[in-house]
Order: structure tokens, then C-alpha cells, then sequence
């Protein structure tokens, strides 16, 4: 598999909608009280969002951060609104962000971990949906670990279904955070151009999947680099692509790093040495872990992202996880401020007629 | 074991209490600032409680629902109150059910799931409820795999002790929130002469035995339908009877269902297949599973219930569970509304003098 | 092992400070609203506590206890802070009252439980802490059972670090409430050469080892009692001792209780019978248990003290625990305040600058 393979055609053709475009509300007052140019009722992938909404949800994340910037960071705007997070694999970060996010905006909060719930007495995910709804949740955020089980969810929730990751699927707050992440601190603010290298385990990645929808939306030049086995089906993918987009797969990292603007390493799961798709995680972090001197062949002035949690020494060395270029802890300070704008945006559907 | 076997005396002796007599609180304000006719400090079974006991929950559940459809569903009137929500088996309804209804009350909650807390290192349960106590707590939700427990925890608790099952022995919430949608969907609001019919698994079912209780106690013709083996000591105890409750014990479905106006499945607990008590679950789906067809024998506008967690597809089936006459979903709900209501009227009784 | 060895020096050279030095903060107020006498960021143990400390933690402690008292027993005081509970052990007390005193002071609280969150999928603890801190954490109380881990926290959390236990080394906020119990209930207030025993696990007890520092800061007498295996190092650490505290090892379980002030009573945990450090908890309970009998040796005020959960019939009786001499209820609903003082003097110091 040589370094081009699968290169997409070169020119964006997304025409970038003026900011202007997409009025930010004023978050410290309810949805419901002020027109918000937000129709979808659901978050359950990326690939639903256009130019516009991507617009919005960044501009709306900026005055959340502004809020978070607040001696007491805190809004009444969805105060009696229900958020129920139902997880049905182990998560910290992307839990408790949605957590401290939903009572930021003064929600009350439910959390369910299925596996010590009565879930796993074999209830059937559309009947312990329904019970929540009937227990007073207006949004649900879930993670579970079928693709495609938040669509299910959606078809029978009246409220507002967030997919908190869903198998290898999708992971779309993760996407539009890193989105906004990047924004803040490329030069200018835009993607347009930019080399943007997903390094690692792209194939059992939902972070991937959703990141390669916003990243080359925004007219990015995505490379995905791993070894072959992790790479299966995305050649076909990005040879496919969509029209105008910039897409390449490679093992060949050399080639992936060299002038990169952006880098993001994902985590290895050591749970796939057993699968064989991996060699020892030793000779992984060797032919493909990101070290200081692995990153001397990207732009000087280079990116580094990670959705975490780290394996540090496998896919990226401890010293590159605390560089001044790595933003990995920016990522989870804004992962806050967009779950933040996304709850206010989506709680502004209820009660009006949408479309998922 | 024929049809009539254990069937109790007509006529029931329950002289219905003027619904007037229970003055429902204004729930918005505290129930410390006025006069409310509710004397019991805990919530352990549904045989304490009378007529009027029953008719002013009912009343102060219907304030509660009026509270439930604002835009923020919230009263301030149990704020600073702590409720501690301690079990000790796993639970989603039940347990989120209690944590809503108590922050919608304004209240302050604490969830303990005693598998993972340090109760696990053998401390008794009259040290964890003292504990809890002195930790600040005001009233005390339990579930426990011992019938009886929360007896002895009101033994030594100086609030209130809310049973949210225990054991085989008791759920009193449960049957009153099935009381409440029974009486929201019956012609008229009167369980008098309806023929209610309880199917599955009576013998382990806390559900069960606190609604013969009620059920029989507001005038209902209650019939108990099971393979004989999950019926053991019901037919001594429907023969016993309480004075004029009518009460039914038999392993005919058929004559069961005739012209029933309820139905409430039973969840069949798999567990229960090892210990010989009931044959494969596939036999017991087709001798005892509630579906379309057995539901023709009973009246055309024959009203649905089931606990929750079903087991779709064995004690219901799927169809049946969305059926129109299907209740279950308006359980749930109703769930929030009935505990509310709990919570509110013992949380009278704190500073008062009442008996248990 | 003689009930005198490593007997130290008798006179201790603690100065009372005047109770007036400490002045007493208003904690209806945020801390941030006026001077607050206190400088420690952190709470990682109790060895860098001054008796000025000490005083103004038993001094804000009772205006904590005044607010406990009010009907709504909450202040503002520090709402907008949010308090991450991140607990690597089972824990019901220490975790319940941490959740209860921040909750009290009105601020928003995160329960991480490590053993289910995706702490368990291997991030190391300082980008588990870095990560906790991104999402907003203002104040971190941890347990670990690692000794020393919460150091390790402090020095990359940005916030207040408050150690919840760590391994066999410290309890800070536990030898606070002892502290604060024993001040209340011993006449005049002082430990000034009251005999305090404790008896029992001396050896893997972190309450112990939090304990010995401020009970012998405080001028008490102190007696360790255990079988000679789980005094190991005590006695060298009692010879070596502090200038001028006293500090007396021994297995000698009379002399010991012999006309002590105070006697505390440490659980044995089962699982140290496995290591054969301990004969059978019978042999235990029947050489060492606290008994009725046993305490006629001691004043007949004596103070009964145990920081639970209790193994009852084991290390105490059970009429002893229950015993009107007993104060342990009184420590847990004192760890409430104690911990809402803790809080608050800690939420001080930020923006500010101090020393850990």
C-alpha cells in the first residue's frame, strides 16, 4: 500500500458558509425563548451536520466557553430539563463531560450504568428507552457498544437522543470538539488545506470514522496512517469518497508525517494482539508509536491531538503527550463547551417540528 | 386446582371513603406549612395503610402530575431534604423513579449501590442505616434480597424508611402506582367488581403480593393465575381471605381471562427454570405467555399492565406490550408521580409525632 | 513487649495557641469574600497541619455544625465549584460524606468510581487526574490504595487535592473528625494529657497513622494496643518519637486500657487472617475485642471511638458500640462538618497564592 494510494481529488467543494450565517443564541437564556437556526432533533453521527451547523455549533461553543469562563459557570437556560446518560460500556471522560456540561446549563442529571442496572436482566434496549423517556428524561445521551443502536433509540424516544459513541460507528461530540479544537489554534481558524494525519487503530475507531467526515467537510487533507490490518475497507472508502474531498490511507508513516499540520494518535487496544491484527504492542509503539523525533518530519509549528485515554509509550510517548504542541488537554476543557452548546441547541427542537 | 378454588366472599366490605375526606396539600409549598392528614412515618407495606390513607395519596398524586406537565416540572418543597438511595440488587426503574421524583421536590439525593459501596465489607445493615442517618440523611429508600429488611431498618432510622422492595415480601410503590393508573383508566375511576387478573410468577413476586392488597382492599374481584407450582400457599391465603375480599387462585388461563377488565403479566424470572419449578421457558410462553389471542376472552377494552422488565416474548408478548390497551409506559410515568407524592406526605411526618 | 515500651518523653511541648488566633470565618459567605487565616492548597495528610490550622478546622467546624442544624441545612457559600469524588476503593461513609458536605455548600458533584469507569482501561493516575481537571474539577477528593498517590495528584491537579485515604499512610479528614469529636465531648474541651488508646490493626490502618499525629499534637497520652504483629515499626517510631510527644506501644491490652480517657477501636480486616499475621478472629475478638468487661478498667467516662465499618463481636461488642460512652455516630455526622470546613478553607486558597 504506497503512500497515494487512494488519493481523492484535490480540490474542496465546500463552499464555506460566512460565520455570519449562523446566529449564536443567547445562551444564558432558555432555546425556547429566542429563534435558534438548529433543526436536528438527534446527534447520532457527524454526517448528518452541514457547513451551516458546523457553523453554529462552533459559534454557540464559544459562548459556552465564555460561560465556563465565569467565576460561577453556570446557566439557568435548561433548568427542569432531564438528561439521562445511559452508558453501556466504561467511559470517565466522555461521561462525566457530559455530566459537568448538562449541570452547567442547570439540567437535572440521571446517570445509568447499565451493567450494574436492570438492564442486565435482559430488557430489551427499545423497552429501557421507553421506560426512560416515561421516567421524565427529555435527552438521552448514550453509549453503547452496537453500532447503530442510538438510531434504534431515536425511532422511539420523544426527546433528544446523543450518541455518546456507538461501537466502531461514531463518536460525533468527540468530532465536533477536536473540530473546534483545531479551529481555536490553526492559524486563521480554518482547516482549508490543512494535512491532517489519524494515526493508529483507524479500523475499530469510532473517533476515526466521525473525525473523517468534519475534517475533510472542512476541505482538510485527511491521511489515516496505520498498518494494513487496521486500515481494511478504508482504501475503498477513500478511493469512493466523497466528491471533492482529500483522502488518503497509508502504512507509510514517514510519508503521513512528513509536513503534517495535524496529528492524532489513537489509543491501541490491547485487547487486538489477541485478535493477531496486531503484532506485540513493543513492535507497535516502535514502527508507529509518535515520538518527539518521529514528529521532526511535520511542520515545525505542528498539532497534537488524542482522544485518550492514553497508552503512553505504545501509541504516543509521555514526553509528546505534555509537549507544548500536544492540545490533548484542550480537547477535553472544550469537549465541556461543545456537549454544553449541543444540549442547548438540540433542547431548542422540543416542542417545535424537526426532522432527526 | 380448579377455577374457583379459594375463591373468597362476593360482596367486599369496604365502605368507600367521600374522596373529600383526603384534603390534598398544595405541593408547591412545604408540607410543614400546613396541616396534612397522613400519619405514617414509613412506607414499609400497602396492608397499613387505609381507605382514606390510599384515597390521599391517589389525590396528592394527581397534584403531583399537575406539577410533572410545567415547562420545569419542579416544586421547591422538600429542598434541603436528603434522600438516600441505598440497594442492594440492581434496578433502573425504580431506583431513577425515586431519584427523579426526589429532585423534582427540590431535594437532595445520594445513591448508594451497595455492591460496590463498603457494605460490601460485611458491615450489618443496622450500622449502614445508622451511618446513613448520621450522614444527614432524611429519608431512606431501600432494596434489599431479604423480605423484611426494611422493617428493621425502621427500626432504627429516625426519618422515614421508603420500601422499594424486598425480598418476595413487598413493594409498595409499585402498587400504588398500579392503583393510580388503574383508577386514571378505569369508566367511572372504581376498582369495585372489576375482574383483575395477576399471570406469572406470583409465587416470588414482591409486585404481586403487595397489589392483592390493594387491589382487593378498593373492591377489585382479584384473580391469581400460575402453573400450579408458582402458586404454592396463595390458595390457603385466598382461602383465609381477609372479610368480603374477593380473591381467586387458579392455573386456568382460560377461565382466568374470561371477561377479565385486567390483566397484569408478571416478569418470569429465568433463574427459575434451574430450580424446577417451572419447565422451559418456551413451555411457559406457550401455556402461560399474554398474548393477542388469549386476549379475545377478555372484555374487548381489557386494560394491560406489566412491572417492567419484561421478558418480551414469554410472560408478554411484543405486540401486546404496544398494544393500545397497554398501560405499561403510563406506569412508569405515573411511577414519578406516585413517589413524589410519597416523599411529600412522609416527609410530613418529620417533626411531628407519628407512629410507624 | 512491655506495656512501657518505647514509652517517650512525657511533657508535651505543644503550646496551646489562644482559639482566638483562629478567626473563624462567615460561611454563609464565599471564603473568597474575606480574609481566610488558611494556606494549604492541598489536605494530603495532617503532618503539615500547625496547631493555628488545627484550631481554625474545629473552629469553622462548629459554624458548620450551626448550619447542619437549620431546617435547610445549606449555604451558598460555594456554588459554581465543582467537586470531582474519584474513589479507586469501596467506600459508603468517607465517599457519602464528602458527596453530602459538598452538596451542603452548594457546590456541583462528580462520583467517579474508578473500577467501573475507564479508569480501568489503564491511563495512568496523573492523566486521569489532568483529564478531571480539564473537565472542570475545582477540588479533587480522592482514594487510592496506593500510599502516597494523592501526592502524586497534587502536583499536576491545578485545584485542591483532599486525600480521602491513601494506602496505609494517611486519613486526613478522618483524624479531623476524631479530633473535632473528642474536643466536643472531653470536659474542657482538651486532649492535654488525656490517655487515648487505640487498639487494634494498628499496623495497616491509615486512620491510625493520621490519628497518632494530631493526638499527640494535641498533648494526649497515646497508647497503640495490638498483637505484637501488627505493631511492627510503631514501637521504633514511638522510641524515636516527636520532641516531647507521648507515645507508648504495647500488646499488653490492660495496661493499656487501664484508666484511659478515650479508646478506639480499629476494624480488622478478615482478610489478614490469610497473611497469618493474625490467629482466628475469635482468638482475636477473645485477647483484644472491646468488651463491656474490658472497659472497667478504664475511666468510667470513657470516650468509645471507632471510625467503621465495624466487624461486630470481633474488634467491639456489640452493646459497647451502642453503649451511651460510644461517640460513633457522633463521627460520622461530625465528618460532615468537618468536611464542609475542610472544603470551604481549601476553596480559599484559590486564586490565591500559597504553598501545597
Amino acid at each position: 500500500m504506497s503512500a497515494e494510494t487512494g488519493r481523492a481529488a484535490a480540490a474542496s467543494s465546500v463552499t464555506p458558509t460566512p460565520s455570519t450565517a449562523a446566529e449564536v443564541p443567547a445562551v444564558d437564556a432558555p432555546p425556547s425563548s429566542q429563534p435558534v437556526g438548529w433543526h436536528h432533533r438527534h446527534l447520532l453521527d457527524v454526517d448528518a451536520l452541514t457547513r451551516a451547523d458546523l457553523d453554529l455549533v462552533m459559534g454557540t461553543t464559544d459562548a459556552m466557553r465564555e460561560v465556563l469562563a465565569r467565576p460561577i459557570p453556570k446557566v439557568p437556560a435548561l433548568r427542569g430539563t432531564n438528561v439521562t446518560i445511559l452508558f453501556y460500556e466504561a467511559s470517565t471522560r466522555t461521561r462525566v463531560s457530559f455530566e459537568v456540561a448538562a449541570k452547567n446549563l442547570s439540567c437535572d442529571v440521571v446517570n445509568i450504568a447499565a451493567a450494574s442496572s436492570s438492564v442486565s436482566k435482559g430488557e430489551s434496549l427499545v423497552d429501557t428507552v421507553r421506560t426512560i423517556e416515561a421516567l421524565g428524561a427529555d435527552m438521552l445521551v448514550m453509549r453503547h457498544g452496537v453500532s447503530g443502536a442510538p438510531y434504534l433509540a431515536a425511532e422511539v424516544f420523544g426527546g433528544s437522543v446523543l450518541n455518546g459513541g456507538d461501537g466502531w460507528h461514531a463518536h460525533p461530540s468527540q468530532a465536533l470538539l477536536d473540530l473546534y479544537t483545531l479551529r481555536s489554534r490553526l492559524p486563521g481558524g480554518s482547516l482549508e488545506g490543512r494535512k491532517v494525519v489519524i494515526l493508529g487503530d483507524v479500523l475499530h475507531s469510532r473517533v476515526a470514522r466521525s473525525n473523517i467526515w468534519t475534517l475533510t467537510a472542512m476541505g482538510a487533507d485527511l491521511w489515516l496512517c496505520a498498518p494494513s490490518t487496521l486500515l481494511r475497507g478504508f482504501e475503498a472508502w477513500a478511493r469512493r469518497g466523497a466528491a471533492g474531498r482529500r483522502f488518503t490511507v497509508t502504512s507509510d508513516i514517514d510519508a503521513a508525517l512528513a509536513g503534517a499540520d495535524v496529528v492524532m494518535a489513537l489509543r491501541i487496544q490491547k485487547e487486538r494482539m489477541a485478535s493477531g491484527l496486531l503484532p506485540s504492542l513493543r513492535e507497535y509503539a516502535a514502527r508507529y508509536g509518535l515520538t518527539r523525533e518521529r514528529l521532526l518530519a511535520a511542520k515545525p509549528d505542528v498539532i497534537v491531538m488524542h482522544p485518550g485515554p492514553m497508552n503512553e509509550g505504545v501509541e504516543i510517548a509521555a514526553d509528546v503527550a505534555v509537549d507544548p504542541r500536544s492540545v490533548i488537554t484542550a480537547q477535553v476543557s472544550n469537549g465541556v463547551a461543545v456537549r454544553m452548546a449541543l444540549l442547548y441547541l438540540l433542547a431548542g427542537t422540543h416542542g417545535r417540528e424537526t426532522g432527526a
